[in-house]
């Protein structure tokens, strides 16, 4: 695993910065793909927003196996914990840009990270439903629909993970979840644009799956 | 399923109200083991601490299987959601008293509730790891751990969940959480006070075995 490539590119400044309260605007770290963003056990104190690209927060088994507890993308923020230090790793999966936050900093609004942080547990609650599910094709049609509504788009959806990703965070093989695409695609439901892009074509098709 | 039964005990007064800027103390409402707190659908207003008993946050899965998502005792806060309803269902396991806050109240503290909100994330995470472990013996062995820990005692732990529960928390059928329990006693690493109270006798075997 390659390590952090964290270059400053002070020149770029977060559109969106969140409203009110923002104390210091920092400048957005560019992290490669593959690229470790922290490791367990490595300090917790900043949390992360992501500017562009997308990141996977992951745990190796006993087994050599390895879980991906979460997917975060654009717009969304991550590096949360109890104690001081990291209980998983974060990876960007593409070219990513990352603003720190810190956590105790004053200058953070409270009610804010509570909703992020709440989204944050509700998904990771979600994803306990998903995994404990017998069939892939459910497993894969939730999947897909949770990524559409959070990039809040119903058609085209960024797939910036690759197919061992979804697996490892579905608990899925790296051949079920490609022949259950496959499937997908045949049955007119999706259309796959390249390996990183795909349409839902038939939503509600989908949807009937995923229920 | 028994509805809801809630008494108020007005005598009732906590004895670890936490700390300053809790606004008004809310009386303790009562709840029959076995009866729903909250169903799905229900506004989610309110947050609920645990005064004393235990209670379990559920989904009924398509396939009439139910997952249980989290666990939560005495002392503990639950209710979460993002949303305005609940998207999963609470119910009392045992004798229960609860004391209600609301999450939007001026009075509440949103750093107390940062705290709980991630514990809660992390817990669900931890959980996910669990679930997707192989052998039953790992998942009964974190799962014991956990509840002593939480329970802040290495020895004897109460068990207010029943084997079902347990079951429909890790993803085992009621019949493998009873052999494991009883594999685990078998190698005198644990001994079984009661149906519900149970003590870990070689902590150092059972950590072992969830590694």
């Amino acid at each position: 695993m390659p390590a952090a490539a964290a270059h400053n590119h002070d020149a770029y400044r977060p559109t969106s910065a969140s409203s009110a309260g923002a104390p210091h605007l920092r400048p957005v770290t560019f992290h490669a793909p593959e690229s470790v963003i922290y490791a367990q056990g490595d300090d917790a104190r900043l949390l992360y927003r992501i500017q562009y690209g997308a990141v996977r927060v992951s745990r190796l088994l006993a087994d050599g196996r390895r879980q991906i507890v979460a997917f975060y993308l654009t717009g969304e923020t991550f590096g949360f914990e109890i104690g001081a230090v990291h209980g998983f790793y974060a990876e960007a999966m593409v070219n990513t840009g990352l603003t720190a936050v810190e956590r105790c900093s004053a200058g953070t609004l409270p009610h804010e990270l509570v909703e992020i942080a709440l989204r944050a547990m509700i998904r990771a609650q979600e994803h306990l439903l998903v995994v404990g599910r017998q069939s892939a094709l459910e497993k894969i049609a939730v999947f897909l629909l949770d990524l559409a509504k959070r990039q809040e788009c119903e058609a085209v959806i960024d797939l910036p993970m690759s197919r061992a990703d979804i697996g490892d965070y579905l608990g899925l093989t790296i051949e079920t979840v490609s022949r259950t695409i496959s499937k997908l695609r045949a049955a007119g439901i999706i259309r796959l644009h390249s390996a990183r892009s795909l349409e839902i074509v038939r939503p509600e098709r989908l949807r009937m799956m995923s229920v």
